[in-house]
């Protein structure tokens, strides 16, 4: 196995050492860096690709803070730690790590300053309309759902996705921004250098790593520990037909990089370490929010499955898992209008019979779902899925429909390693393995099956300063 | 961690030894017991009741046999084994073990024999109702929707359930027959002793295990392989919530006794075995076949979601996993009359605008449904579900409808560790562990997703016996 870990018996001299050693340079490896050099620990940070950045590079940049940040504020948004924990325990369940995410929504405010210590700077102005990202340089967004059913009457809606401010895309300037304060620090970084397996103490204590940089293998002692932050698992087709086979399909594009390969879960595996939630999957709705929300989402039956206004990470996972990606976005000409985007129409019809024969959906399915919708909404209600009153109009004809079956679900893998809140990596019973913490992707984090954007960047900083400053703090005997 | 490995250069001395040790004494360990002594290795079998006969001893005794057994000849029915594998990948996809279907079906016929030689008997009768379980001593039934859509498009449809002929439950049957099989066999079986730890030799070779009997170590060494047939983990709370935390519910009952705590499956995840699909359960429809078949499954919005015909477990996993158990059956007088069963109306009405009402459903959404089913249902058809015809009959007034929201869905796990067709539990590389092999719910076998009754004990017997056969082969040097 090549990821079996490595006696400490068996290694004759190391060729680095550092209180804390990081595998992998995204947002949670950098942060895991900064952590442990602002505990005072000597740092050794490694990344297999020739430069840092990893996904996160490749992201929006959203990072989901809440709670009463100064952007929140500036906005005239009104919003508390209690409400953030509410909405979150409830968007990413079943089986979110509340603990894991009443640390988070305390500690938000202080985490955006922290970002702010970084470089990060924000906007102060809010973007309200629907999207999956926000093009402009504005500073805040709705990026989870919040003001939908029925996380609008779990918790006070408040918009928590904040966007560096850039002229491109915000996730490259996270990076930019992060890894040039991991450049002033005293950490030392080493790229091109893939670890490949985890050395281990007689006593269980993981003590360093053997790594391989231009096909010299390099071996790294870690005195407080070893933290790894190498990714999810979307580019490894094995563990994703393991573990979540709907993921596998052409209708799927992967978001990631292709180390994105479960390497540093599987590291940790093979010593015993518990994984979580390996089924569960980020699924991005291919069409955009905007025409999505006032629209009908319908199925092979012709049957709405959702309020089309929910999180389009949420309202794409359900069209994964629970209905197969067989889905289609019907409209009328109105919303098409109104709502200019890149959708291409499929099919346009004068009726609901000539529309839904030509979507070969069964006779009188489509039409019994639309005038059941129109009859309520023309009340201003929803009470099948409870679509905000916002996004409620009859549709009227002519009709048209987007056939999504086909259309690309972005998608990436949720599930990782047991951690605690301190990054730990928990083994099978529950127990932290001694000189071994995971952050971002590689642990499963806040989310457990449902997900909000910007959460993973979030969380990927906050808890990557949290298991850099518990690996410094062993290693510094605080 | 309790169940990490143990360095076998700390084990002093050995307290017994054999070709083969076998965990757990269901359906796969015995017969991995028997497999093994076959071969002629010398066994050990180890289980931690005070006897044999685990889940498979409470189980309804059905065994998923076919491509022309005895049985299925005498009571009239065509088979073939290539119908039988292509049912079976369906049916229990996504990514069912295509080997594992290839082998059993082709080898199903001699399976069906061998169950004979050690004492199994059927009666060559054919029971045509749909049933949970054949109640009559009746031999043969349909018990996993071959004949429902899509399956019946797929494969020629042919009974497959096995029903060993008794008086009492049939797996209470099979599973004494089976013991008494290994009472006669030259296997020793330890009786009150519960498998702890495994042990491994320097080169990563399984070469025994550390069990516990009324609070004794003993120290079994075992000289070809270990064989874990500990059952599923459906009894352990911690590890249902990590991999599939909709199971963690009280509408959901646990089938499966105390000790599929899930750990034979953490012992060798303790040493770098990888699982598969551990979000993955069957679950039981609450509702009698006989019943659900001619009546509507709804969800909450009034929705049909699947044809009433499907296999049972199929329409209880959708529930489940899909609707969030939030279901209703609904049907009318002439169906309740013509279908005795258990099942106590919750709500009767005269019309559909008062049934939805009385059931707290979105006002005309059930009536849009049966409007839609009745139209299509006097022209003998289902496009939405495909039902089959025989089932297909409009609902008329009066109507009535059970809440299944709080039935008891019957729930037990189909995730574990995964394994060759020899049985060999393979690492995070998908390479074998030298001398560790498991069978039955302990393994990831030919359910992936999907389930048909009768296969539980069908591969547990089938791939137990290779598990055996291949152990000692290793053992004897074959």
């Amino acid at each position: 196995m090549d990821v079996a870990p490595l006696s400490a018996s068996r290694v004759g001299s190391w060729d680095d050492e550092a209180d804390v050693v990081v595998v992998g340079l995204g947002c949670a490896g950098a942060s895991a860096v900064l952590g442990a050099c602002e505990a005072g620990a000597e740092v050794i940070g490694l990344e297999r690709s020739s430069a840092g950045g990893g996904t996160s590079a490749q992201s929006g940049g959203v990072i989901y803070l809440g709670g009463g940040t100064p952007v929140q504020r500036a906005c005239g948004f009104e919003d508390s730690a209690e409400d953030m924990r509410r909405f979150l325990v409830a968007a990413c369940g079943p089986d979110a790590d509340e603990a894991k995410i009443a640390l988070y929504s305390e500690g938000s405010v202080d985490h955006f300053h922290w970002l702010a210590d970084q470089g990060v700077r924000w906007h102060d102005t809010f973007y309200a309309e629907p999207v999956y990202e926000v093009l402009t340089d504005d500073g805040l967004m709705f990026s989870g759902g919040e003001e939908a059913w029925p996380f609008c009457e779990i918790a006070r809606p408040a918009p928590r996705g904040h966007y560096p401010r850039t002229e491109g895309r915000s996730g490259v300037l996270l990076m930019k921004v992060l890894l040039e304060a991991v450049d002033r620090s005293p950490a030392r970084v080493r790229t091109d250098t893939v670890a490949e397996r985890l050395v281990v103490a007689d006593d269980g204590r993981v003590v360093g790593l053997v790594a391989r940089r231009f096909g010299d293998e390099v071996r790294v002692r870690a005195r407080g520990g070893v933290i790894l932050a190498g990714g999810g698992f979307v580019a490894n087709d094995r563990m994703l037909t393991q573990h979540a086979p709907w993921l596998v399909d052409d209708a799927c594009y992967k978001v990631g990089t292709d180390t994105d390969d479960g390497r540093a879960i599987r590291m940790a595996q093979a010593l015993g370490a518990a994984v979580r939630h390996m089924d569960a999957a980020e699924v991005s709705n291919p069409a955009p929010p905007n025409v999505l929300m006032p629209s009908l989402l319908v199925n092979s039956q012709g049957q709405r499955f959702i309020n089309e206004d929910v999180y389009h990470g949420r309202s794409g996972q359900v069209a994964l898992f629970r209905q197969d990606k067989q889905v289609y976005l019907v409209l009328d000409e109105e919303i098409h209008e109104a709502n200019p985007s890149w959708l291409k129409i499929t099919w346009a019809a004068e009726t609901l019979e000539e529309l839904e024969s030509d979507m070969g959906l069964p006779a009188g399915s489509l039409r019994a779902t639309v005038e059941l919708y129109n009859r309520h909404a023309e009340a201003g209600e929803d009470p099948l899925f409870h679509k905000n009153r916002r996004w409620l109009k009859p549709l009227r004809p002519p009709f048209g429909a987007v056939d999504l079956r086909k259309g690309l679900f972005g998608v990436f893998t949720l599930g990782g390693l047991h951690t605690g809140v301190d990054g730990a990596v928990l083994d099978l019973d529950g127990e932290a393995i001694p000189g071994l913490y995971a952050a971002g992707r590689t642990a499963s984090g806040i989310p457990a099956w449902g997900y909000v954007s910007g959460i993973s960047l979030g969380e990927g900083t906050f808890f990557g300063r949290a298991a850099g400053a518990a690996a410094a703090g062993t290693a510094l005997g605080a």
